[in-house]
């Protein structure tokens, strides 16, 4: 008896854990989508949870509502165990009772992706693989390749040879093998599913791997721990192809199908004005159809002009009563700025995005003074340093004089 | 009748923590560096520390050994409580008991220098600052830059001119008001005590300001509480201008006096061979007499000519027959990509320089085989990408071709 097996999104058809590794055969990639099911009564027996656990093993503290049975060999990283921070500041300057950031830049390779890559590595090794590979320039591929590395995995990234070069610098330092090919991101990414798994090699890449979700949605599961019963009236997250969206709502979902909390919060997924797929297809309305488009926006890690979990993300968010806005490159730009000089948190564009998301959701009116608010913050700023710049005045030079410095501060 | 005081490390002449701010005034600012001392009478009625507080508070879990008194007004970001890990790959590879890794890079600007600053931006509050500066291009001012802004206090930072202006970009999204300024380092060090000290704002320079040593100690206090009895062999840390050596010692002799541990384990600062001024300076014997040179190394942080610390350094391993090491910049550079894919953790280079100084330890016959070794990483790799990526190879450049890629893999 297994305590999950996995349900296709599209048709319904449930597999056991062994019978398939990534999408349901009769539906196909897009579509057919696999989630998560689990035996809410054998999860209950296994339910265990302490903080103290939270510190030492980070998201497998969660182990009770993770896609695993038995002894886990998962990688020796800290993952998780962010720090959520009350925010007095930014709760008086937008008048409302609470504001709060969870900053998931401080995870080990700096991004809310190790979350996934945690999962995807542990579940590599359970089933035996030596090697596995994505189709990635950004945080998925940092945090697998980290990920990877401590657990002795070998990991192949491959990536568009347009990326930029210090994206690449941590891939190398990690040790994985990369294959930089000169084309477009979904030629590469379809050249990563073809020539992977002929390899016999164990694929991360979203929305086919249907652990991943399982990852991400560790970060709804800290938030209920933390917050206990007073959970917030919104979550606000970045949104590019709507994983990590649907996962906040899979986690708070898991957590009430377990009788740990009462209601799920209001998710706020927020993309930028140029990559807003998701949002277009949403207000097209039901049944919903994808909206592909060109996207273009500074936040490349919500930079999806074909997101490939849309569908799911749309039907949670009508679920769920969610919002769905976007925000421009400009106002993510300066949220970045305002969010640092406000929490001393640093954000990297798509970490800002969110913040952003918020501003305009408050001006609107969608959210008011009586509510309680997290914003989560996917990426640390030191991993982007050249958008942000664009947008800070230049630094004057002064000469060694002490009248000249000391005019310069009046 | 307080819990501390502030003692000369050169006349041993004792002040009220009152009764001056950073220096004995009759031996100046180098060989006058204060210390603080304890009353461990005081200190033994407030001692209580739970894992959890770590959890929760961070360095302020360790209150109880900081210097202040009530209430403290603190910089609401979380450091410390960053990551042990052991590494049984290191461990086999070397041939010793045990190797672990602390990735002080974990902390909210990501480097150690975090403890040292949120203890500087507190004692400014408590005294009544609404500025605080420092002269930095490196980790101290992101660091003072970051734990300012979350608590509304201005700071000001000065700078070469030649600072690299990704290192900029970061102070200037904080919000910090940036002099830079067309000279030497050590001309833009005295032109920020003339200026800063004129206007009323509070120093947070290194070996200037009595209590960044104090928050530095965390490290080891944290160190000490999480290995309880079973304390390490040798800690092995990259030194440059000798207070975050120092401050190893200092943490550990306060925790012996307190009777927490019994003995303090023998500590390896590690410099860089182009700026191993205090190595020099202790290798020449007692007195010791400052060895200054001119320092070229590629771990700017630890690049130091005038250690401001040195004498104290020297005696701490003198008294407790440490190490001082030096190693390459070849070597550092290739510890940064060694231990990255070993234990998935990415440093800057000073952050990589302690894990190249234990390898030459190993290789020395210094650390034997029943040793137990902790290595401290004190920045993270996304602050330097630069330096790595010069003994890294090319990334080849594929066409888009399943053939041709496949070929590439063999």
């Amino acid at each position: 008896m297994s305590k999950y097996l996995l349900k296709c999104i599209t048709c319904g058809k449930e597999f056991a854990k062994d019978e398939v590794d990534y999408y349901c055969p009769d539906c196909g990639d897009r579509k057919g989508t696999l989630e998560v099911v689990y035996d809410f009564a054998l999860v209950r027996k296994e339910f265990e949870f302490s903080l103290t656990s939270l510190q030492k093993r980070g998201i497998w503290a969660f182990d009770f509502l993770l896609p695993f049975e038995g002894k886990i060999d998962f990688p020796e990283l800290l993952v998780g165990n962010t720090p959520l921070y009350k925010s007095p500041s930014l709760s008086r300057k937008y008048g409302i009772r609470e504001v709060l950031i969870k900053d998931d830049g401080r995870n080990p390779t700096a991004s809310f992706k190790d979350r996934a890559s945690a999962i995807a590595v542990a579940k590599a090794m359970e089933k035996g693989f030596d090697t596995i590979f994505c189709a990635s320039t950004g945080n998925a591929a940092s945090s697998l390749s980290g990920l990877s590395a401590v657990s002795g995995l070998k990991s192949v990234i491959f990536v568009p040879s347009t990326a930029p070069v210090a994206k690449i610098t941590q891939l190398q330092v990690y040790g994985s093998k990369i294959l930089a090919i000169e084309a477009s991101y979904d030629r590469v990414f379809d050249l990563s599913m073809e020539i992977g798994m002929s390899m016999g090699w164990y694929c991360r890449n979203s929305a086919i791997n249907p652990y991943l979700l399982e990852g991400k949605k560790t970060c709804a599961l800290e938030l209920a721990f933390e917050m206990e019963d007073d959970l917030p009236d919104f979550i606000f997250v970045s949104a590019g192809d709507g994983t990590v969206l649907s996962s906040f709502y899979k986690g708070f979902e898991d957590m009430k199908e377990l009788g740990l909390i009462e209601k799920v919060p209001k998710i706020a997924g927020i993309q930028a004005e140029g990559s807003a797929a998701i949002k277009k297809t949403y207000e097209a309305g039901f049944p919903f159809e994808p909206i592909d488009l060109e996207a273009t926006t500074v936040a490349d890690s919500i930079c999806v002009g074909k997101p490939r979990d849309v569908i799911k993300a749309c039907h949670y968010t009508e679920a769920h009563d969610g919002l769905l806005l976007s925000v421009s490159d400009n106002e993510i730009l300066e949220s970045i700025i305002e969010l640092a000089r406000e929490t001393g948190v640093f954000a990297e564009p798509a970490g800002a995005t969110a913040f952003a998301g918020f501003k305009k959701a408050r001006k609107l009116g969608l959210v008011g003074e009586k509510d309680r608010v997290v914003i989560v913050v996917t990426g640390n700023g030191l991993k982007d340093l050249k958008n942000v710049s664009a947008v800070l005045p230049e630094v004057r030079i002064l000469p060694p004089d002490r009248d000249a410095i000391e005019e310069a501060l009046k």
